[in-house]
């Protein structure tokens, strides 16, 4: 876990060493089409061009906190980056020139390995636990932290930018 | 924490009890003119309503992760709920006439409290690790423990809908 590339640069602890300040659970897991990190899109734009859609499974004693979420068309879901590493601070994507805080980007490693995904929810079976969604950008087997719903008036800023 | 409202329901555990499956770390907090629940707008839109802005701030050690962010117009926050509980998997907001499942609400009380907020970005200082955001609904010194860029091509859906 120690490997880095050039220009990035590590934090002087390792935030998966610290007894930490709050716990997480797991409530239910990914199934999708990505088995490696290599075929795995690095975003849900990517992911939303091969065509190919996901599910997630709740966990059975989760499965009652889905009711009334099939009346939203898109969802928020976080993950928890189960295989990423969370100490480096600065990294080098391939994309970038240069280093980038961790923070500017959308890199699964992070202090906190948490990805946020909007998606659209192509169906929900409560009593299974099962949602489908259009696409994802995690690999298979990744565990799922929160479902929440989107909502365009609070989480959708079409012209944001980057300058 | 075992009160409920009418119609509210309760895992048979509590998230808050388990060992957890992975940990989080905080990397700042909030400041915000909220002080008390009652007072807290309860939502972004409503938090934007009282024109008052708010300011994070980042941790000493996690700073340098900021360097590009402020090319950004819009920023992704994952806050961690820190006076909420994480038991109930059906509530009763005012606002609704039924019980409705944790996962279809925004509500705080979720078996993991994170909150997603999206912000404008008013401003940032890397050295001082103060970033000011133009809302928040989030009461003064919540913790803070992700932020991300905000991207149009991934995170904006003006049109989704509920039926």
């Amino acid at each position: 876990m120690s490997q880095r590339r050039e220009g990035e640069t590590a934090l002087d602890f390792d935030p998966a060493e610290l007894q930490g300040d709050g716990h997480i659970v797991f409530i239910g897991r990914v199934s999708s089409p990505w088995k490696s990190r290599d075929e795995c899109p690095k975003n849900m734009a990517d992911a939303r061009e091969t065509g190919k859609t996901a599910s997630l499974t709740i966990d059975a004693p989760y499965r009652r906190g889905l009711s009334g979420l099939e009346r939203y068309t898109h969802v928020v879901l976080l993950s928890w980056f189960d295989r990423s590493r969370r100490d480096l601070i600065l990294q080098n994507p391939r994309h970038a020139d240069t280093p980038r805080g961790t923070f500017s980007l959308r890199s699964p490693v992070r202090p906190n390995p948490i990805g946020m995904h909007v998606a659209k929810l192509v169906s929900l079976d409560i009593e299974t636990g099962i949602l489908e969604i259009d696409a994802i950008d995690l690999l298979d087997g990744t565990p799922i932290i929160d479902v929440k719903p989107y909502f365009a008036s609070i989480d959708a800023f079409p012209d944001a930018a980057k300058s």
